[in-house]
């Protein structure tokens, strides 16, 4: 394969995977399964699913050890997206370039497509059907997952933003509220990827922060794109959160500071990465990142 | 203690259980914390909890052993209760006697809370603080209440229920939806219960049969009281079935006939029951059970 890409790639191996899952789903509505399809085959950028198994092999290990955390990654990932979109939060029509999935499937079916899908998340997760892991690494990657999507985490990272709409918020609040409402995943990633590969307690260390680090320049980046990329590339309405009249980095920051602080986290990321045992599948996704423009 | 009934029971072994599972769950945002401790601990019939702690002592083990299963179920129980009460869904304004979470906090955080229980419920259920479950227990444990709680679980069954209004539907397809809808549930109570207490493959079996039995003889006691009861016994609008133009077990079989299937249902549970080592907690719920009101 001459396609070098991590993203891709991921996405190219992602795919199959998730459509497993949905296989083994088990639903008698159509109309349940109809709306999950929908929004799990939409076309993703994979970041998450790519970061578990650049995780695993930046411990040498095979990234099929961490199929099981990329496919309930991604399912935790996209019900977020739904339920984010919903009119009660924040009322978006367009996903990933296509209808929303309460535009194309109803608000009830919305609602409970995000539902099943974080629940899909944890039977992927412990999917017996897979080597087992040790005892201790099941229940921590559990952990990790449900702290990282819950109360403590995606969830809570919700709300605050919620909050924030319409207050000016300073840099510390606007940090805190990332970290959650998208970090914690990301990070999630890198520490269950770890978990999968059996890290050891340094290693899983220097992936946590690792992942920690690339959530927060993800969604640094995220706010530069928002007010320097088009709609047509970020696959949702550009400029969304100046209509929404909320602090960003870059209102906080301005452009230049705020694409000056990502470059120095992605690079702190390959510091980090230098200390693992393969740290080229990492330095590919900092790399495929600094250039990303959606 | 001169109380005897093993819901009262249950109801007063879950509340500490519950305020320390929230004490840890980790949230900055005051209003999410705040929407979930209000659904979370609003008054329960704690049927659930009974019944995960019944399944451990019925194969003559410590109830504390189910007490992560009986957390983890509560919160998901819950979650589907503010889900289902949503303006999109089922538009309750009334739940456990007092406002429904969107009511009282707003449809945002409404979904918010319900997605944060469902993440709540799966770190409980792996929560290391706990002495560990067996390797093969934790993960069919967690795939157990995946699956109960999933698209081949509640979810699946409420969308069922949605699809089925204004629409007559035959008893067959009523069993099916309810069997999803309420019935995973309470059937995963008896399954994870006997998997946190040991059960050997034929008491898991049993305590499955018992948990299915008891799970739809419960529903059919709820098409039942919602003819029969006050709305104020009830905690949420009497009637609301009829009012929705739903088909029932009551529109199907009529008030006598589908009294005589719950006996029947309860007899079969107390049939089963009597396999295993300590029936007596299994048989004090279904004698609880047949004399409920609400």
């Amino acid at each position: 394969m001459n396609n070098t890409d991590p993203l891709a790639l991921a996405q190219q191996r992602i795919a199959p995977l998730l459509t497993a899952a949905l296989g083994r789903l088990g639903n008698q509505s159509l109309a349940l399964g109809d709306a999950i399809q929908y929004s799990l085959q939409a076309p993703s950028k994979a970041l998450r699913p790519a970061l578990v198994w650049a995780s695993c092999q930046a411990l040498g290990m095979d990234p099929a050890l961490g199929d099981r955390a990329a496919i309930a990654i991604e399912c935790i990932h996209t019900y977020s997206l739904i339920h984010d979109d919903l009119p009660a939060m924040d009322d978006d029509d367009l996903r990933r370039g296509q209808p929303s999935c309460h535009i194309a499937h109803g608000e009830a079916h919305a609602i409970l497509a995000g539902d099943a899908l974080q629940a899909l998340a944890f039977e992927a997760l412990a999917d017996p059907a897979w080597p087992l892991l040790a005892q201790g690494q099941l229940a921590a990657s559990v952990t990790a997952l449900a702290r990282a999507a819950g109360g403590a985490g995606m969830v809570d990272g919700q709300s605050l933003d919620l909050l924030a709409e319409n207050q000016s918020t300073g840099l510390d609040q606007l940090e805190l509220m990332h970290s959650r409402k998208t970090g914690a995943l990301i990070r999630a990633c890198c520490e269950i990827g770890g978990l999968s590969a059996n890290a050891d307690p340094m290693q899983l260390d220097t992936l946590i922060q690792i992942g920690q680090t690339l959530g927060l320049a993800f969604q640094v980046q995220d706010d530069v794109l928002d007010v320097t990329a088009s709609t047509e590339a970020l696959g949702k309405p550009a400029g969304s959160d100046h209509d929404q009249n909320k602090s960003t980095f870059v209102t906080l920051l301005g452009v230049a500071e705020s694409q000056a602080l990502v470059d120095d986290m992605l690079s702190g990321v390959n510091s980090l990465a230098s200390s693992l045992p393969n740290p080229a599948p990492i330095l590919a996704i900092v790399a495929r990142l600094s250039q990303r423009n959606a």
